[in-house]
């Protein structure tokens, strides 16, 4: 079928690539005119600006796949095509919008009759070869009418095992990687938890990579200090034990090339997905203390001391006129040994 | 290579028919004569007693490989082997003790020259077709002698791709499923720490899918409430997203098999490792919020209320005669929508 | 001065008697009539509705104080004097309301040149005697304006030892226990924080306290065993200690009354000020790990299970296909205290 | 009575001379031969040495209060004068040991007969004019026999308001300032516990105001961002507010005078007692969430990075091959202010 794409970066280009090697017809926009000129020389038409795509899409309903970095621009480029498409024409976000911004663009764009579907896209620049992994939220008369695109550009079963207890579940679609999550807003949202999540996972090998470490602490008794291969233990984790996964294999390259992760800063940035995953917990009375703290460790990496430490300091400076003993000690691990 | 193994429960009786399906010869023995029998009768030789297992035990030096559930009877059982081997044997615990237990029991056999060797041992009972992943620790000259049974034991590299970097590292046990960690406790204390890692990374997809879940309370707004299908995003996580992994695949099968999980208590038990692993990082003044509270979340599970949530309650209700907005009022979820 | 107060409950009604006791004059509406009329018989000037309180207001600029429970009802008083009083005239809201909505409120009234005044007001029933301590934002003007209805609510220095350090600073109202924190919204904004603070604080003597009784639990060792009476040690630690606090004044008091707390439920509220702090946090990327976990236990304490600990239960139950030692046993804390 | 008192540090010292001035005789000793000429110097008799001690006590039985810090001192000192005291005589130990040695010290002694009474003590410098907070565990003979020590040690009832609902229990001594807490161990235990609550309170505040602090963040928006006055804030909590607490004061004094806090490193050490607080709350299964993430930000306050935090760099900059938006981009918070 035919479908526009705007925004033709890593993740938009390739979809059109995809799209366009299993018989879609493609019209692509972005502001960079050199992304365009690489599609059109393998088959896309060219729209020379957002106005112009709405000319270019023949078939009915029409359908634009929006494909850019969350936000301002996200939101602006939605707003344009609101203006130029018409009743039963699809407007697809498959960027990392806030859900309820979705719910809010999915309000005014309805007031013409315009769908507006989100899609969470997981895959990457290796989404090309292997597919996108999609979370889709929207009116169930687009999200079928997408249906052919979705198949197209979802994985498919691949040789990934079947899942026990599958057998007797008639829809066939999360297997092949994509999913109807819902109306408008959830697939973004299911997408912003599978982040959250990914924050605390990530988490969760940090702090136990971060005690094998440790393990070489001149503080520890000597028969208890042990200098540990964090390399070979990944490796040997990803070979049938519980802790294996794809996350766990990134690991293990990071740390074949480089034991020490020398090259890295330890200052870890964090997207709006992790903090509106809290922001979610909290709206439900959900308690995620997991994912709260893989979230905080990435805020307390990029400073030097926090406000809230030197407060610490200055309460036990405090102490001196009502010492505690140990407590006013400047203890050290050393000290703490000692004192057991 | 000869060896013997005692105790002959799901892991210890694969052990045996995994070796003797490669060309080893087992001394077998357990309290269960049953489990002893069914092992005879596809070749084993049975020990009527631990102190029969040293003389059926030819080959210099002798290995026995002691696989009891953790705790005393492990103990009692190296004891008595202790007692009963020579200068140049090897004890192996494959079992779940505590690394620091291994240290000790090292230092005794040390005296009388008999090795200690300490292997964390995963896979259950999938390790007989697929083999086990284990993390070795002990003296060189023992854990080298033993290359045999370990290698057989291991999963080998089957189709697991090969991890990027390590094409430059000589040794490639690791890549076949087993590693020498270092000295006597060290493989254990690696096994530890993947088990406090596993609670980390179950805690944060409990946490994820209990935000999905909550998604369709009644105390959210009507068009940010969602009623989503856990079944088909756990599958459909499983197929190109960042958080895929085995305890993903576990979670999947589960949800296809019941999506609301009635049938599970939701009461979870937790072993010696996680707290094991908690106290080492705490040793080692290491930071391991997620894997703490990973524990702690098992510990609240299993109780109606803590008596600390009732000194919070009764906290509360001193406020009473110095009341407190909002603070006072028992506000529900509806409540704080209402307030914001 | 003279001063209008919309709403007569605990708060409003005390906050009225404390002004006219010491010579301003009020004018007082509330639904209930019955409220109204109290405070008549001491020498208030009634209102019969909102409207009819401009009327009575014969000072300029008048001032008018909202004292509601927070939400819709403040938003929509405040709405309704905004429509009746005039440029110069100033708003008070002394409720919990969110300081956003303070933000907004204050935008909306500033068109009509009416001040806003937000006021986070602690002290409850006690309040009428000994003074109420309050967080003020607002435009200067309008709070100097207030200044001496401030003064004479605020609790004044009393015999509360002056603070080390502070005599060089000019300014004593925050010794007077009342302060201008800043901007409209920056009063609910400090009183908010207060109040996470106050989740943090308290869940850390809950914690506490439950580590004291479990050291009576049949699971240790006999001689690490003990029976502590809870009562005695809230009471001592009341004298000298440094943990000494008006929340462990309140502890000893209900430990005194029912040392075993039988009579509370352990079912935990929380209002909307300690969801908002961590919010806040989020906002501006500090690490907030305290004052979130006292919000989540809040949150875990209303609850059987949480569907999380079902997904832990599920997960655990699929290892049976491959278990892992120690891991798959249901382990009692019995089973680690034999595993150490 | 008759006491001896080993260690005559800023405690030790103290101890004496309000014992002394209190009607009770002292025998000294320190290694530091200027503390004991000091003590002399008021009254005090000097032993010269620890054998000197035990001629120098002519009551019976003999009580030797040991003052000194943890450990390995504390532990050689005890077993000095356990081979110089004889049956019924008791030994004091008034430092912060660890309640599991004081269990293993007291069954040795036991062996000859003498008692060995462990005292949790608080109050600093400052206990010399308004005296010490005890904790005490022991044999009831030995802390009985010990009583009027005790009595004069405490602060006493002074001018702290009681309790409401003691009015019934017989017991006074709480109210005086000690309580008598159980079996050996227990007062050290019941000290322990105070200060890793005072580590969860401390954190609570810090936390508080570092949200305060961050307030002034240039990634808010302009209406609500606020440059708050914490030295302000801090003071005025303290008058009539629900945080109040001795801890506070000590936050006031220190941001009066020095609002930024620019002398304090924000490095924070840790003692023991913070660490065998969560050993024991494991040993119980209690979670103690607020505890743990207190104790955790001090040990990550004296690194610059964690060696976690580079494994979750590593981590990302994996995903470079498989990125994901939003997640690949370096977000700073204003970034996330955008995605909103």
């Amino acid at each position: 079928m035919q479908i526009a794409v705007v925004g033709l970066g890593r993740m938009g280009g390739n979809i059109v690539r995809r799209l366009e090697r299993n018989g879609h017809t493609c019209v692509v926009y972005d502001k960079n005119s050199k992304a365009v000129d690489d599609l059109v020389s393998t088959g896309s038409t060219a729209a020379s600006s957002i106005e112009d795509i709405a000319k270019h899409l023949t078939d009915r309903p029409r359908a634009v796949w929006v494909m850019l970095p969350a936000g301002q621009i996200t939101q602006s480029t939605v707003e344009t095509l609101g203006g130029l498409l018409e009743s039963g024409d699809i407007i697809i976000d498959g960027g990392n919008s806030y859900y309820k911004d979705d719910i809010k663009r999915a309000k005014v764009l309805a007031e013409k009759g315009i769908h507006y579907v989100d899609v969470g896209t997981s895959g990457g620049v290796w989404g090309l070869d292997r597919g996108y992994c999609m979370m889709i939220g929207g009116d169930k008369v687009a999200v079928d009418h997408l249906d052919p695109i979705f198949k197209t550009l979802a994985p498919g079963r691949g040789d990934i095992p079947r899942t026990r207890n599958r057998e007797n579940i008639p829809d066939h679609r999360a297997e092949e990687g994509y999913i109807h999550a819902g109306p408008v807003g959830s697939g973004h949202f299911v997408k912003m938890v599978h982040n959250g999540i990914e924050y605390g996972l990530m988490q969760a090998y940090a702090e136990g990579f971060d005690i094998l470490k440790g393990k070489n602490s001149s503080d520890l008794k000597d028969d208890e200090r042990y200098d540990l291969n964090l390399t070979d233990i990944a490796e040997v984790w990803r070979r049938g034990s519980v802790v294996s996964s794809w996350l766990l294999d990134l690991t293990a390259s990071a740390l074949a090339g480089s034991p020490n992760l020398e090259h890295f800063s330890g200052n870890v940035a964090d997207s709006g997905e992790g903090r509106w995953t809290i922001e979610a917990a909290i709206e439900e009375a959900v308690p995620a203390n997991v994912l709260s703290t893989a979230l905080y460790t990435r805020f307390r990496s990029r400073q030097n001391h926090t406000f809230g430490e030197k407060i610490l300091s200055a309460m036990r400076f405090g102490f001196g006129g009502h010492v505690e003993l140990g407590e006013s000690a400047t203890s050290s691990p050393k000290d703490y040994k000692a004192a057991e």
